[in-house]
Parts: C-alpha cells; sequence; structure tokens
C-alpha cells in the first residue's frame, strides 16, 4: 500500500489508523479464531468460517442422515464439485465451467501435466521448477515416468535466461503463482506469453495465490491450472483442490486418470471410457461432500468481497509486517527472504534466521502461529478476512522478543516436524 | 441362515422371531434413519451412524477452529489415512499397515492397477471384468494407456473357462468381489490361486462387500485390493477409499501418483520422489479430514462387531427377503437375479422386472428405498447393522402392492437418474 509509513516510523497510532479504515475489518468475526493466539499461518491451514459449522451440521444431520441418497441431486452432491469450481473461478480470472473441485492438489498436478502433453504429441520435455513445493515435482516425476521418451528439466523461472531454456521439443511448463517458501510473486502473464512463444503450455500452481492474489488466468492465456481450498480460501483441512482448464483445450484434452464421475454418460454403465465434455472430464471417482460442504462455506464468503480489496489489504498487512521487523529487530539476526516489492510478493513474509526452527518453534511458543520451511525460514502468512493491522504489530513485538531475550536457545525449542 | 422357513411358510411370527434372537438389532439405535422410510440402500451410501455428528462437531469446532495447524499433529490428522486403514484392516483380514484410506476408489484402482503391472515387467496383458462396474474398467483403460505395449481383456470370471484364459501373458487381473448388479459373491480362494498359478497378481475390487462379508484378503494370498467406505462401512457421502497391499509388495511396487504425502521424509522438502516404506507409499497429497472424522466414528463401531455375525444377519435378511418375495410375488413379473445360495451372494438382492426403472422409482415413492441398476435391476441392499428382518417383511408387502396395483405404470415414474 502507497501509504504505508515507510520504515522506522510505524507508530501505534498508525497501525490503529490501518484498522480503522479497512473495509474488511468486519468479516473477522464471521471466523473462529483461538483465543490469545496471533494467527500467521492462513497460507498452510485458513482459520475456521463459522458459516461452515452450520454447513457441516447441515450436510451430515439433514443431506446425509434424513435424505440420504436423494441428496445425489436433491441437494446438489452430483454436480458439488462444479458448483464450487464456479464459485472459484471469478476468483482466479476463469468463466463458468472452466473449474472444477476433486481430489487432492498433487492429483490435479498429475492430471494437468498428462492434459498438457496430450495436447503436444511429439515434444519431449517437461519443465518444472527446481525450487518448486516437492510435491509438484514428484507430480511431474510420476507424469514422465509414464511418458518413456520424456525428459524432465528443473528450472528457475526468476532466472533472466528462463526463456532461453525453452524451445519446440518442450511440451509444458508447471510455474508456481507464488514461491511456497519466499512468496515471490511470479509474472503469470510474462512467463505464460514466453511459454506459448515455443508453442509449449503453461501449467499454473496457485496454492499460495488464490484468495489472496487478484488472479486472471484468462487474460495471461493460461493453459491448466490447480490449486489448495485449505490456506486462503479457508476451506477446511484438506478440503479438495481445484483445476482449472482454459476452454479452447475443453474435450480435445486426455487424462489416463479415467473414472466413471468424468464419463459422458456416467449412469449408462457403458463398459468403455468416453470423457464428458468440458471441465467434468477431469473428475475421476466420488468426492468427498462433507469436506467440500464446509468449504461451500467458505467459498460463499467470498462471493460477497471484491478480490481487489482482499488483495490490497493483503499488501498493506505484509508492507507494515516488512516495516515494523525493519524497525523493531534490527541487529537480532533476521533477514528478509520476500521481496520488498509489494507487487512482487504474495500475501506472506519469510524471514530467514540461522537457527530458524528454533525461533519458529519459540515464537510459536508465545502465541504466534507462524510456519517453518527448510532450511532456516520463518513463514508468516497473512489473511485479509481475519488478520488486523494490530496483530501484525503484536507479532512482531513477540518476535522481538523471542530473539532480544535468546528464548529460541532454550533446549524445549530443539527439534520438530511442521506441515506445508 | 439355515434356519430360516422356506419358501411360502414366513409368517410374521417368525420375522419377529428372527428380530427377537438379532445380537445385532441394538444397534439400530445408534444410526439416524429417516421416519417412515424402510432404508435398503446401504450398498449405496451407508446410513449415518449418530457419533459421525459428534466426531465433525469435534473435528470442525474443535482440532480445526481452535487448533488449526497443531492437529496435524496433536489430533493425528497427519497419520488418520494410517489409523482408518488399520481399523479396516481385521474386516478384510489385513494385518496392520496393510492398509490405508486415501482418495477415491477410481483414483486407488488406477495406483492398484499400475503397481500390479510394475511388479511384472515383460508381460503385456491386463484383465478385467466385462461385467464390473464401469469405473473399473475405465481406471483400467488408463492405466493401459500409459502402458503402450499392453492389451487389456475384459472377461468373465464366473465363466467355467476364465482360468484357460490365463497364460504368462498377463500381469494381473482385476476381480470384483460382490457383482454390483447381481451381488454374485466370487470365490477369492479359489480366483486368486487361478491367477498366481500363471504368475499373475490379483486385484480385488471390495467396493460391495466390506463391511458385510468376512473378507480374508492374507488367507486368499491377495497382491491389491481397493474398496468403497461409503456403503456398508457407513463412512459418509464420498468418504475416501482404502488400498490394500500384501506386506510382500510393500517398498518394491512402483506408483506414478506421486505426491509428498507419499514421499519417504515428506518434510524434507528433497527435490527427488523417493517413495515411503509401506503402504504410506500409496498416498499422494493432503486428504479431507473432515470426511476422514465422520468415517472413524462408524469403524469404531465395527471394532464392537464380530464380522461373523454381520454375514450371518446379512444372510438372514437375504434369505428372508429371497423367500418372502417368492412366497407373495410369484406371477407378478420379478426374476430373481442374485443367487439362490446364500454363501454365494453378497448383502444385496437384485429382481429383475420389465419395468425395472418405473418400479423402482414407484417403490420409492412408497418409501422403500433401493437402487436401480440398467438394465431392469431393482437393487435392494441389506446392511446388517441397521436393518430388521421386520423392514424385510414390510419391504415385500410394498413391492407387492405396487407390482399388484400396477401403480408403476403411471406416468410421474417415468424417468430419472440413481447413482451407485
Amino acid at each position: 500500500m502507497e501509504d504505508t509509513a515507510s520504515a522506522n516510523q510505524v507508530t501505534l497510532d498508525h497501525v490503529a489508523a490501518l484498522d480503522a479504515k479497512d473495509p474488511l475489518a468486519h468479516y473477522r468475526k464471521q471466523f473462529h479464531l483461538p483465543e490469545g493466539v496471533i494467527y500467521l499461518d492462513g497460507n498452510s491451514l485458513g482459520a475456521a468460517p463459522l458459516a461452515a459449522f452450520d454447513a457441516l451440521e447441515v450436510a451430515s444431520k439433514g443431506e446425509w442422515a434424513e435424505d440420504l441418497i436423494a441428496s445425489w441431486s436433491g441437494a446438489g452432491w452430483w454436480t458439488l464439485g462444479e458448483t464450487l469450481g464456479d464459485k472459484i473461478a471469478p476468483l482466479v480470472g476463469a468463466s463458468d465451467g472452466e473449474v472444477v473441485v476433486c481430489d487432492s492438489t498433487t492429483v490435479n498436478l498429475y492430471k494437468a501435466l498428462h492434459a498438457a502433453l496430450s495436447l503436444r504429441p511429439g515434444r519431449n520435455r517437461l519443465m518444472t521448477e527446481a525450487k518448486a513445493f516437492p510435491t509438484d515435482s514428484y507430480a511431474a516425476e510420476g507424469v514422465v515416468a509414464t511418458h518413456p521418451d520424456f525428459t524432465l528439466d528443473r528450472v528457475d523461472v526468476e532466472d533472466a535466461g528462463f526463456a532461453d531454456t525453452l524451445d519446440e521439443t518442450v511440451a509444458a511448463v508447471l510455474v508456481n503463482h507464488v514461491d511456497y517458501r519466499t512468496a515471490s510473486l511470479r509474472d503469470m502473464m510474462r512467463l505464460t506469453q514466453q511459454i506459448h512463444d515455443v508453442g509449449a503450455l503453461a501449467v499454473w500452481d496457485l496454492c499460495h495465490s488464490v484468495g489472496v492474489i487478484d488472479v486472471d488466468l484468462e487474460a495471461a492465456g493460461v493453459d491448466f491450472a490447480v490449486g489448495c481450498t485449505y490456506k486462503y480460501l479457508n476451506g477446511g483441512p484438506g478440503a479438495p483442490s481445484f483445476i482449472y482448464a482454459a476452454l479452447r483445450h475443453h474435450n480435445t484434452f486426455d487424462t489416463p486418470l479415467q473414472g466413471w464421475w468424468g464419463h459422458a454418460a456416467p449412469f449408462a454403465m457403458e463398459p468403455t471410457y468416453r470423457g464428458a465434455r468440458g471441465i467434468r472430464r477431469f473428475m475421476v471417482g466420488t468426492q468427498p461432500i462433507l469436506s467440500m460442504r464446509a468449504m461451500a462455506a467458505s467459498l460463499d464468503m467470498y462471493a460477497k468481497v471484491d478480490i481487489a480489496d482482499i488483495r490490497a489489504k493483503s499488501q498493506s498487512l505484509t508492507q507494515l509486517f516488512i516495516d515494523l521487523i525493519d524497525q523493531e529487530c534490527s541487529g537480532l539476526g533476521l533477514e528478509l527472504a520476500t521481496p520488498r516489492d509489494a507487487d512482487r510478493r504474495g500475501s506472506q513474509v519469510s524471514l530467514y534466521h540461522d537457527g530458524g526452527r528454533s525461533v519458529s518453534l519459540a515464537v510459536t511458543d508465545q502465541h504466534v502461529h507462524g510456519g517453518y520451511r527448510e532450511p532456516g525460514l520463518l513463514r508468516f502468512g497473512f489473511a485479509p478476512l481475519y488478520n488486523s493491522h494490530q496483530e501484525v504489530g503484536d507479532a512482531v513485538a513477540i518476535i522481538k522478543r523471542v530473539l532480544e531475550t535468546e528464548m529460541w536457545r532454550e533446549d524445549r525449542f530443539g527439534s520438530a516436524d511442521t506441515i506445508s
């Protein structure tokens, strides 16, 4: 945000003023947030919207228990993946019918990459990022394992020479919109264009951008995309993922994950697979309805919000955090790993510290819940729908205390595991 | 049940006596069942255990909303798939660590078939049943699509000549334990032996047997198996599936569906895939925790029941239904499509009628909820944990009335879709 005070001038009054003029401030009360905790890990697991509790009760006690199989049509279970996809579409610059919710992110990456390769016969290279969240690479390796002639190249899309590594042997490139470690936001328009310039297809991983960035898949001409719903979209733990296919590819791509939910005539019980027209072709088998009902409640909240307001507040929160870390924590061993340019970062700020893992545990112990990623990176995710500027200020004060007192060196912060 | 009265001798007293001595009768009150409905579609979607409601509340308001990411370890989310797998293991004759819950049935079929093929290099035939539930065939087609040298043979495992179609070019055979249309129960021991005799691997689909048949995968030497949790296991709509790998295959099979949840060191963020040891290798990405928590509540009920009692009651219910249909509905156009031998059928009875679809709709209209499958088959599934013999008697009376009055010929029963 351009009107954020510059570093070393942030006052308590300034922080309060940012909250006072925040147009999204009233959404916070629509979430359950634990008492006494500053939750800055919405980039890992979004907080629970109160509406999700009611949705689960209706889905379990009403749709399941009372209406049973009639709910497949009566409650819209059968088309729930498409219904949810249509709710996500406006958040990613897609049209109705281009997005469907189903399966896990990794399974959807596998499908999207296969689909892309099926549209570029005769080519033999698949590219993924060397620094991608590992499951992206694992999915790509699995795809290449079923394409014996293909090689998998691990590239750096942020390197100035990236475009030079592309040529007409490349079938597809898988790019992360926001780097999960550094929160670096990639230029979707430019990279997609570079990939298209050699006739390859662009597959985007939106896990760390959907719900906080004003993504525009259609404007960038993206071919396929996949994203999480349990991070900034607050869909609930392990809620299914979404997958996007540009309309121009519908009905032409192949997927080896063929199931009755993606068949053109699922109830005709045809012995041979015949893919559905449209995005439904990406569906495979029966989906976890209860988890999806909780997600629906959260997405209904997004329907009322302007994604531009979310992006603006996200930038305001991350900028305030960076400014305050600069002001309060200089000389305490922290190094900013996230771009200073607000237009080049996602809704997360990562700080490197030599004792990163222990610092993260000590900060968590002091009730500031962030994340940790090897090597040495403290991650703080900012969720515009429920985080306040006041929380940012309080979090920095606690981080400062943990570092100043060297609390993190206590034995009890020796080691632990965390989850993305 | 051997002590069931023979056809044409079933009295109301006899039906009441069967319920009076039913050792499982008290489980019915642990389910929510809609008032005024006889629910005989538990082979499609199991009824809701009351405990599932509490489990969902704890999972959503406690684990998710209050404890957030701490629940990945604190509430056992990260290992929930294995925990649930260990609960299913005794129901299918598997050991701890041989079963994991994740993804959909179709996705798991894809994984199991790939895994089987990876263990039989040099062979080039995959077999599936011509009459299998279609998604089995679609999954197999998808697997063959990524193995260009392979052919997919559609066979009849009930044909006396089946064993003769096997030879040492066959890598694997996918067999349904219970046929979804006829409820014919296949001889797992004999078929697996025949498949093994040519060195092929046996992959079993347990969707219509788990939870009602005393399956014994280890005794039969089955290699891989997959099954549903939302049918007789009452796991909730679209609850994830389970997959079994015999211990002897752990650590050797390959899967192209590679993700961080199946990695040997998921938090080390290694750039290259390295499959976990054990059944976890079949996991891919993050799983729908809320749906799995509901399932856990149901599986905890199974832990208290002897599967032999369930099988006995299942046979008693299906036998009573057949006897009463014989006695009450002769000459009304019904034809039994399910084996008369109780040891050769699952927990379902299918009746063929020329106007099957309309009859099914009319019977449903009269509050007997069964299923329908092309061509012409009315399916009635019997869930020993909540169905009573009294319900069987009442259902037959209603079916008889629908047929005698030709109610099913009314225009309003002209057409509709149903779901497996």
